[in-house]
């Protein structure tokens, strides 16, 4: 099988009114070798017409633009591949929350994880939506992990409860799984739990065990400064980490931890695991973000195909500029067609 | 005034049993310059024998060890000055707690900050020390920072209550401010108080323009993910910290946030900020260790001298080997040196 021949990574546009169809020009400009493995899901107005700003800004040649009909099509003609998931219609307006441009962030995302589901492609990059957006069109999640968890559900057949998913951030050197996201630092700590902790580091060891190949290193840092100290700062590592590191060790996984914070990322960073699990947001990003900002990928582990993405938001201020970097969007790129691995 | 008539920086030898009296010869040993800058407050015989375990490693020959009569004295000749600060006697044995070993190292402490306190030495600089042998020697103190507050609250004659203290931890590119240490995150949560942010932002302030001779740029790091999200993943930012950042500024401070924890101290790194004040103990030392652990310094600041340290403790398993890296040592040498500027 031929390079050529493997399915193709979907990219989901994003919001229109924001930079997503503009980093995904960009990025096919800068690595024309992409060109090949993946489609867009998405509108092809909206692409041309960021095609045409990206290309006056660079001063350089914009790729076609070129429909195809379904979205695992790998054999149409050279250029930028977009599979049309919506009515075609005048492009929205650059830089604001509008309900169209909701609603055909959501068509793309609906369509891009079909296709992933169903096996036409073999990984779902999103770019950036608008939260609000997606919420004026009627989508009743508050973001991408949320409403992709709901489609695989609804595919599987099982209740969303049955699939948990987790964020992990990466950057080239580093990697994080987080226990919680977003909620307060309070919110966080409560959940901490053993059970948690322990769902954390199973849907950990699945994802590079099905898409990496392999048991990943895994490290656990603590929630308290030095991890504790032995339980002078804090009881939670003896009393609720531990216990889940030595259920996943009994279930066979590569574990080690809880460690003191200020120094497994270092360790990690230094090649002495794969990943980290994080007790809290902070902890995981303070570290992935310091190392490389514009090289963050965010992946979400615990559902039944790999999907990342790049680690920034719809930058309204920029769109319609043709200056935003895709440098995350590659990254995201990148790491998804590492985990999901083309048959050589 | 030439430099070498410039009052001395005085190090503390720390605890004989370990790694310091070995890394303040290598010290002078890879940068022989720091030989007519600094004095040693300590042992001769115990950093003679030092000397020939650091010299035997390295294939080196060590610096000459010259006993000084008072910790000011810059006059006698070339050599590692040592101001005997206890009775002569044989070595303790090195990597073992031992009570001995915590007399000598608080002797060291309290003759090196009489010098401080007096105006002798123009800083000082504490190699570590151990808890445990502190404890034995019968020292009611935990450590260097709760030992220096006490003696310098008795040389000014007022109440440790009087004389706060923060920790900074820094390296080449990040400075960070803990508004908290020791204590669990519960209790580190709790500890955000508009008090409690207020004075730490006024000791750092008092620091930079004291001993830096310059305000600072101050940034404040929030307590939750994305700072709170405008309330939506706590209220802390609103309703604590952000109420201390207006009442500091309003007295003529530099300050600027609450700022979302992930990306604050990359911005600091950037150069937007000269030092980053965080709300607990990883926030702030997760940075600072993951740029560069073997030049992290120790500042104590809201003392009336400055003091530095390696961010490293006795390492008993490396103490006679002559292998331990004074790196960080140095680091903390080159730190008091800057902020207690010498007269050109």
């Amino acid at each position: 099988m031929t390079r050529a021949m493997v399915a193709p990574v979907v990219v989901s546009m994003g919001d229109p009114a924001g930079i997503g169809p503009e980093i995904v020009v960009a990025a096919v400009m800068e690595r024309p070798d992409w060109l090949e493995r993946l489609v867009v899901a998405g509108d092809a107005a909206t692409l041309e017409r960021a095609a045409r700003v990206v290309a006056a800004v660079r001063d350089q040649a914009a790729p076609a633009i070129v429909g195809v009909q379904s979205p695992g099509d790998v054999t149409s003609p050279a250029g930028l591949r977009v599979w049309q998931v919506c009515d075609p219609q005048p492009p929205v307006v650059w830089g604001f929350v509008q309900p169209e441009a909701g609603r055909m962030a959501a068509r793309c995302i609906r369509a891009a994880a079909a296709a992933a589901l169903s096996g036409q492609v073999r990984a779902l990059v999103t770019a950036p939506i608008h939260k609000e957006a997606l919420s004026l069109a009627g989508e009743p999640w508050p973001g991408h992990t949320e409403m992709l968890q709901a489609l695989a559900a609804g595919h599987l057949g099982c209740p969303v409860a049955d699939l948990p998913v987790r964020m992990m951030l990466s950057e080239p050197h580093l990697r994080t799984v987080l226990v919680s996201i977003h909620v307060s630092l309070r919110e966080a700590i409560e959940a901490v739990t053993t059970d948690r902790v322990l769902e954390t580091l199973l849907i950990t060891d699945r994802h590079f065990l099905r898409f990496g190949g392999r048991r990943a290193r895994i490290a656990v840092a603590g929630l308290n400064p030095h991890a504790g100290e032995g339980g002078l700062f804090g009881r939670e590592e003896a009393d609720i980490i531990a216990p889940a590191v030595e259920r996943a060790r009994a279930q066979g996984l590569d574990v080690q931890g809880p460690f003191p914070p200020d120094t497994v990322f270092m360790r990690a960073r230094q090649g002495a695991f794969d990943v980290v699990i994080a007790m809290y947001h902070d902890q995981g990003l303070i570290a992935v973000k310091l190392l490389g900002l514009d090289h963050g990928v965010n992946t979400t582990l615990g559902l039944p195909f790999v999907r990342t993405s790049p680690d920034h938001g719809t930058a309204f201020d920029l769109a319609g500029t043709g200056r935003a970097s895709p440098a995350s969007l590659l990254a995201a790129l990148e790491a998804a067609d590492q985990a999901s691995g083309p048959v050589a």
